[in-house]
């Protein structure tokens, strides 16, 4: 099994009327969906460049996981997800090969997609998302 | 003018070789090239997941970007890059907005292409990265 491509590079901010402005006018990417996803505690703006997607996430309140990554690392670059046939299933791939998981079940994402994380001590320092239908 | 799509993210590693490895086990990557980028420090690998692409980047001494990076961060996400028609125009573009830029003009990257960094302090924390052939 393999990633068809990244989904969206995910943006922790501050502001997140501010931070779609500030990528509209430096990057001239466009504002494609907008949507409060209480189960991961952010407020989130998705962006288009071209056929890429840029995720911008604010934090509902700081004891949230973006709330909680402001707070540590300030902000920036949060995460990277990749889009793939069926999330359980890569799931069920990496946890058979011992990969450290944040989700062991698939939860509901921004545009009611099936979304699941993947530990950053088991990529290298980086938070990975897979992003599918199913 | 804008941002034709994400032409990478730029993930910073202590271990290249390693990094590949992982990338192609956990998310299907494949190599596509690796480079040795003087200019930058670096020793880089672009990875092809799908039509999408993640540089992996190990640094060639402590005291380069990524070296610091390293220090002060650990690995991890890096950078973002925009594939522009115009690298050079770009820069001129934010310039003329006052936005802080921490290449004025384009140097060499990989695959020959042009390339110009955006400060972090422009963007919301995010070091940004145009590329294009011109």
């Amino acid at each position: 099994m393999t990633a068809r491509s990244l989904h969206h590079i995910g943006i922790a901010v501050d502001d997140l009327d501010a931070a779609i402005d500030l990528w509209v006018a430096l990057f001239g990417a466009s504002l494609e969906h907008r949507e409060r996803v209480d189960d991961q505690g952010v407020e989130a703006a998705s962006l288009a460049v071209g056929p890429s997607r840029v995720e911008l996430l604010a934090p509902l309140r700081p004891d949230t996981p973006v709330g909680r990554f402001l707070e540590k690392r300030g902000p920036g670059m949060h995460h990277v997800a990749f889009e793939v046939d069926d999330v359980a299933a890569e799931l069920r791939r990496l946890q058979a090969s011992g990969t450290r998981l944040i989700d062991e079940t698939p939860r509901r994402g921004m545009f009611g997609l099936q979304v699941a994380f993947v530990h950053p001590e088991a990529t290298g320092g980086v938070l990975a998302e897979f992003v599918g239908d199913e």
